[in-house]
């Protein structure tokens, strides 16, 4: 049954053997891995022009050297990830980075950083995608949760089915929006050099001074807008994604995601500077450059409709990248173990359905109303951003390679670039982000604990292989047997016990002495060859006595090194409704005793044939 | 901890011997047993007035023959279950003597009917009693079912406690009740005679001819006035919880409960004729008629608290009753077994705890307004009593004791009435006692589904003490012990099989040929003795091949006769939160293998010291 539903929802194991069909070509990783970083279009430049705003419609064309400066960075982060790609070439991008140039530490802050930003990449997306879906059914409105959370449930089961599959449908959508976005960019740029263009509001020239616009807008304006950069991170690492050769096809992908994003980023800015867009609380800034470029009809609608897409899937990088990333921590052993495996599709399920779970419960604590944690994530984000650079610089320097004189420059005004906008950050919006600095701590602590815990098993399972297996001699053993009753099943376990060992103990605990007279009586007739031991129970319970019992056994066998095993029946009834009838007291009684002695259980299942 | 909780909630466990402890004096009895019975004059003499008035004031002096009637059935009723506390003195009320005497089906039938209409007293008397506590704070009205479940759940624990324990505490209402009851009669009645009575209606004289009242109004009434009988025969079903001499004690002390509730509803119909009081919606009868006689002093407010507390308390006559029907029944093996075993406090904590939970559910599907069920529970209350009486009339004419005459004619008297009682409910209030045809037939059904059930396992248990214990030789038992890799856990598991037997099989399961090939190249230098099977799984599953070389395993032995004995380890972790870092891929492992396979499982615990 299980089993079914598991089919249907994602579909045939693979065999192991079955990787390379798992690989993603160029185009097809593009979609899965950029969907983030491009969806931030959608919201990044309206970032900038919201906190401009503020200074009046007059200080909008700041966007326009803002813009440049998020370019510039964009540049920067690109080019240092491309290099990323190919000094580690095998993935694990910031924290692999950090952790080998800077230290463990540095590296569980970048990795820890990026997991919790990838579950609120997932928790911020759906959120928004959301409510665009929402505008469109009012009648939805009412059950905002349900629905995200409904989205966030199919993007884990398309996960689940593998990346392939979940690539082939997602691309759709992915190049769907950039298609309307270029188409957009192109029409408003022909409107505005051939003069049709109507601005909304009449807009002033660049270099138009104007009155309370200082250093501290600016900067902010600067920070909103790098919200636009998150996301690029992903590919480097999801490196081992990519079908042969990886890294080559992974830093070609990053380029052509660098080219989109930047075109993207720097239309949708001038234009909205041209057509004299000022942010809106009712309606987006792409909402307004889309209606006043083509009106309001059919192509307008398009633009709304793969926005609301792109939103949505943009939670889906996060599918790609958390899982490989907790795969790598994993490996290293700072994250449990179970991030290692790989699913029945050969993705790694546990990684998967964590990330879902986790932005369910987000989506759900902060009501489907997510957007106050974007300021927190873009922080986040600038955290392994700032150390990866870093990181580079130091693995330039030691290993100088040929030609690292430029390379060391480029990872330079990354780094730099990168902890000026964290400080920035710190500094305009230290009230939004500060939770960060509790939570990586946090985490770097967790990932400690669990490291020094493998470690521990580790060292407490090592075999030496010279020294040969122990051996006990089969006659010490003791076998104890609970019987509460002469039966076909006490039968079957006094048989088992037997043939395992000369040395059995059968041990009935009586609740009256009466009982306990009738069943040293029957034993007498019964010819098993096995000693009874009676206990009487004074309060009726079965635990307490045989774990005094087994204690004794336990003492005695200790001394000679011998171990001891209880023989417990298990039974199974034809139907399930007759195992409500069988006082499931052995199994309490199992789990009681395993927990506290040292003993080894024995079930025997009985089976009921009618 | 959960211990800690269970011991300050229900105290100390007990002895077993300290069983005389738990023995009820005849006051103590009279308290718990006849609370029930008790409180139904705070509503039977309000059912005989509420049908009267539909044929206007001045029919209402028919009440007082038809409590003439109820008295007679009371009295009946009364000298029958005495005669079945002599004549069954060992307890089981109406379900033993309708099975000694009418057969199963009869015992069952009445055994079925008084268990549901136990639950229903709970439900009904603590619905009442919550009624009355959210009227006198209407704050409280807003949480009626939480307020209701809380009561149950107060009563469940205080009968987990023991019956003397609540005995104790719950004697004091009963008491109260029955004290301000007589009071107010007696008060009543002082000033009737001496002509202080006010009545609120001039009541009209006895004999009055009054257009409408039919037969069928009668019956209705008389009916409806036969709610005040039940709980009549709790006392019948729980003679083993009184001092010895226990049947003599018994009958006492129902003959007390008889003397008691007839002299409360006689006056209470008497007096309510004589201060002409008419039923009405807002204010139950009992309120008025002590505001008619005392006016709206302390007395009339100790009245209505005390009314409240004896309706709560009257769900305490069930938790006597039910688990020791249960126990009874189970005795039989037409209920499941767990109803069987004391508890700590040597009470029948099963069947108190299922009453508790059942009741529960009954108030929340009802919303607490249980009101509806009083008929049905009424017509449910009157099968087992018809049952039992015609089962003593079989009794008496196949035993015929000394002065086995009158005996018989009292169960006949009884009897008849009995019937007709029935006849009636059925005739006028079909419509809200239909359910009953439906339930009892299905829990005979269940019934002889559970019994039939219990004797299928003891013919299959049944052991023939003459046949000696079949002896396997140790060498032909087989001993899997699946290993993922050479740690010490797998070293101990080894050890440990091959103490038990010559013929032990390592398997592993490797996802990899590289994975296999390097275990079994170390295991070639690890000196075990033990062979080696390795099993590549395409699909990374452990569950199949495993599943699949122990069919291969198990069908080799099978020939031989040989047992099939599976290795698992069990890790033990030092702190909670590490065992979290397992893969627990074990336990399930286990649980499919056991499931499926005739093999027996050892579970060999290994603890990390670190």
């Amino acid at each position: 049954m299980y089993t079914k539903i598991k089919r249907l929802l994602i579909g045939r194991p693979l065999k192991s053997n079955e990787m390379h069909s798992q690989k993603l070509n160029k185009l097809k990783a593009l979609a899965v891995l950029s969907s983030d970083a491009l969806s931030s279009v959608a919201y990044g430049p309206e970032q900038i022009l919201i906190v401009l705003i503020a200074a009046g419609g007059a200080a909008l064309w700041f966007s326009l050297p803002i813009a440049l400066g998020v370019l510039i960075l964009l540049i920067a982060l690109v080019l240092s990830y491309r290099q990323i790609i190919f000094a580690y070439p095998h993935g694990g991008g910031a924290y692999m980075v950090s952790k080998e140039n800077l230290g463990v530490n540095f590296g569980l802050t970048a990795g820890g950083a990026l997991l919790v930003d990838y579950i609120m990449t997932v928790a911020v997306s759906v959120s928004a995608g959301t409510d665009a879906i929402t505008s469109a059914f009012p009648a939805l409105r009412t059950h905002t949760i349900l629905v995200a959370v409904i989205i966030v449930v199919i993007i884990t089961l398309l996960n689940l089915r593998g990346l392939t599959d979940s690539a082939t449908l997602l691309s759709y959508p992915v190049y769907f929006f950039v298609l309307m976005m270029l188409l957009a960019i192109g029409t408003g740029l022909f409107q505005a050099f051939t003069g049709q263009a109507v601005p909304v509001h009449p807009h002033a020239a660049v270099g138009t001074p104007v009155m309370g616009v200082g250093l501290f807008l600016l900067l902010r304006a600067f920070s909103s807008g790098c919200t636009a950069l998150t996301g690029v991170e992903a590919i480097s690492n999801s490196i081992a994604s990519f079908k042969d050769p990886a890294p080559k096809n992974a830093a070609k992908t990053l380029l052509m995601m660098g080219g989109i994003l930047a075109v993207l980023l720097s239309g949708i800015v001038y234009l909205s500077f041209l057509f004299g867009i000022h942010p809106m609380s009712d309606q987006t800034v792409l909402s307004q450059l889309g209606s006043s470029i083509f009106g309001r009809n059919i192509f307008y609608y398009l633009i709304q409709i793969s926005t609301a897409l792109i939103l949505v899937l943009a939670a889906n990088t996060g599918y790609s990248a958390f899982p490989m990333l907790a795969f790598n921590m994993a490996s290293d052993k700072y994250m449990p173990r179970p991030f290692k495996v790989r699913g029945d599709r050969l993705g790694y399920s546990n990684g998967i359905i964590t990330l879902g779970v986790l932005s369910i419960i987000l989506i759900i604590i902060f009501k489907g109303n997510t957007s106050s944690l974007i300021p927190l994530y873009a922080a986040g984000v600038f955290i392994p951003f700032s150390l990866s650079q870093t990181g580079m610089i130091i693995h330039w320097i030691r290993k100088r390679p040929k030609g690292w004189i430029p390379r060391l420059c480029i990872n330079l005004v990354g780094a730099l670039i990168c902890y000026l906008i964290l400080i920035i950050f710190f500094i305009t919006k230290f009230a939004q982000i500060w939770p960060v600095l509790i939570f990586i701590p946090l985490l770097i602590f967790t990932f400690h604990k669990v490291h020094q815990h493998y470690m521990l098993v580790a060292k407490q399972l090592r075999v030496d292989l010279s020294i040969p297996l122990r051996s006990i001699n089969t006659t010490d053993n003791v076998i104890v047997v609970p019987v509460a009753g002469i039966t076909k099943v006490v039968e079957q376990s006094l048989t088992y016990a037997k043939s395992l060992s000369s040395n059995v103990v059968a041990v009935y605990i009586g609740a009256s002495p009466q009982a306990i007279e009738k069943m040293e009586k029957e034993w007498k007739k019964w010819n098993t060859g096995i000693r009874l031991v009676t206990i009487h129970s004074l309060y009726r319970s079965i635990v307490n006595p045989l774990d005094r019992f087994i204690d004794t056994i336990k003492y005695r066998a200790d001394k000679s090194g011998a171990t001891v095993t209880i023989v417990f029946p298990q039974f199974y009834t034809k139907k399930w409704w007759q195992s409500l009838l069988h006082n499931q007291s052995g199994v309490l009684i199992k789990a009681s005793l395993i927990r506290h002695a040292d003993v080894v259980i024995a079930t025997v299942p009985f089976r009921f044939k009618e």
